[in-house]
């Protein structure tokens, strides 16, 4: 195996590098383990700006990025703001479309099916008067969210419905969204 | 009440149209029902694009959004990408970061809280093994975000404390991460 000289692609997935890293993962555990990071600073009104470059991965501090993601957030004017950006209930579907997009794609390059194309459309409900504080029964985060897929791909439709659910099994934001994740909020503190 | 004709706003947030907002869904429950949206389609390897643009809410269709948000979505070359642009799990940070940084905020406003300024670092702790299905013991998702605040405001440190935890209190995405959302995933019927 080590005599790979040309790399099987995939989806646009390198699927010997993608073994491979199986391979290495298998042996050192530790190389699995990621910390990815963002930094936010609050512009005004609804209006923040959250930066993203640095992680940690593969036993080391990355740095091949030689710039950083800049992400406008804001509300629309209905919600008091004046809609520099999506907001944050926006960048979370945003989070969930990416995630189960590329957990799809990646897995079916693992099995050796060719897709050729993925759409997906994403709505979740929300009830302000969680975030205002008026109701102890309502929620403050979306209560439901629906994803729809449509994908072509060089399979039989019971395939591709197996992917749909593999993308669901194996994908970190739908984890992150369907199960607990804690989280710890603190202030700096300051000497 | 009625007779208000200068707004008063404090950290940027039109205070008056906030508590106007609390008073209309007082009545009317319905009003705080939003549907947001956003749109995948997937260009190449980890590479896709999420849109976002309209969502309902207070009654209706809004349609003040003239242009779409468009987000690229890659993985670094670590995790097989390009690095056309943040990491799904990277954008769930920036929508926690967001969030938090909005509803305490919001909240400070319409406590008369004046803030001058609100920063937040955030990392979430991921193991590879989850996505790529190698242990029944390692979680997809982030086994554990931290945040950290730094916070200037015209208010005492226990006041500040409070904010911080009123944010965690009433933040949309600090309650989809903290706690279960039901998400249905299904494949589009063609006909």
């Amino acid at each position: 195996m080590s005599e790979h000289k040309t790399h099987k692609t995939i989806n646009g997935v390198d699927v010997d590098q993608l073994f491979g890293t199986v391979d290495v993962i298998k042996d050192k555990p530790d190389v699995a383990k990621f910390k990815f990071r963002a930094q936010n600073r609050w512009v005004n009104g609804g209006h923040n700006r959250t930066t993203v470059k640095d992680f940690y991965g593969a036993g080391k501090e990355d740095t091949s990025r030689t710039k950083p993601f800049v992400f406008e957030e804001d509300e629309p004017p209905i919600l008091l703001g004046e809609d520099h950006g999506a907001n944050p209930v926006e960048y979370a579907l945003t989070a969930l479309a990416g995630c189960l997009t590329t957990s799809l794609v990646y897995h079916a390059a693992a099995r050796g099916i060719k897709i050729d194309e993925v759409e997906s459309k994403l709505e979740g409900d929300l009830d302000l008067r969680g975030f205002l504080g008026m109701s102890e029964n309502v929620r403050n985060g979306y209560d439901n969210i629906r994803v729809t897929f449509n994908v072509k791909a060089d399979a039989p439709k019971e395939e591709i419905e197996k992917l749909v659910e593999l993308a669901q099994k194996r994908s970190p934001v739908f984890d992150i969204v369907s199960n607990p994740v804690p989280v710890s909020v603190k202030l700096e503190e300051k000497n």
